[in-house]
């Protein structure tokens, strides 16, 4: 997607051969015009899908997440990351590794939001490994439901999560694909 | 306002008498069609102000944010909470008392997004005793910043949060204020 990548290429800094921060548009300042540029690049990617629901996880995916459900007219439901002492006790969970933090987390859903009716989109910020996006796909299969689809802004190509979701069937779009980062340099698929 | 009134009487589920649960629609599902009309009413609140930059703090204030930021046409910082390995290192930081963890944790906002020159509204889910939006007023004062206004989706009127801001003289817009929630009864102000 031209203006996304436009955006990267400007913006985005290469911290090493592995780190991309998207931090002023994305993951802690957020540009939400290309948000909804975005959102509505999903809508057509995804015309025609049944959708009921978007899942993502905290936090940075929430944005993109509110953002691309107008243009679906569906709920978001995000999972936790984090313990939060007023959450129902009632939750799916996953177990999810973290390359970034080098340990393993839990995600939680709480069992109410997920039916087993739902036909779920799930969007992220960034796919790498694919550890969360696997982590949110266990959620949907303990709830019964099904999942539509998975979105994704930027894709890491020269990490193996969007070649294991591939061969698994996912229908996965990807807004921008980076196939190598080496020396700063940044290489589009 | 009304039709939020109506959707914390018929779905939010008061815990006890601090804690009032409303993770149907705003916390962890989030109906975003109801944050657009909350998005509407501060931009009606905050007309004919001057308002250059949205601030709010991971998780749940991001989607409140984001949507209300498209009838505003700015974009979003985001404080962070967590460590985040690949934040920039320079920082704004505050250091926030958390009631319902019961501990101090640090917010942060990087340098470069939050300008002298910027005007701030701040946008977040709960006011109840304030710290947390006490802690983003002084990131915005260490940068040297405005603020132009608070805006909450629900107060708790019965923790000294608002009266504090109030009367700081900073122009709070609460959508919601809940004056008790004895034995689960909800009193709207």
């Amino acid at each position: 997607m031209y203006i996304l990548q436009k955006r990267i290429e400007e913006e985005g800094k290469v911290l090493n051969d592995d780190v991309l921060r998207v931090d002023m548009f994305i993951n802690h300042q957020i540009d939400v015009a290309l948000l909804n540029e975005l959102g509505k690049e999903y809508k057509r990617r995804f015309e025609g899908y049944e959708i009921t629901k978007i899942l993502t996880i905290e936090s940075s995916g929430i944005a993109i997440a509110c953002i691309t459900a107008q243009y679906f007219s569906v709920p978001v439901v995000f999972a936790k990351k984090h313990e939060s002492r007023n959450m129902d006790s009632s939750v799916y969970q996953s177990e999810v590794y973290s390359f970034t933090k080098e340990k393993f987390y839990n995600i939680r859903v709480s069992k109410e939001f997920i039916l087993p009716s739902d036909k779920i989109l799930i969007i992220d910020d960034f796919l790498a490994n694919g550890r969360a996006i696997l982590g949110l796909m266990d959620i949907i299969e303990q709830a019964g439901a099904s999942l539509t689809g998975v979105g994704v802004v930027i894709e890491k190509g020269f990490q193996d999560g969007g070649k294991k979701l591939r061969e698994a069937g996912v229908k996965l779009e990807s807004l921008a694909i980076i196939d190598s980062m080496e020396n700063g340099n940044l290489k589009f698929r």
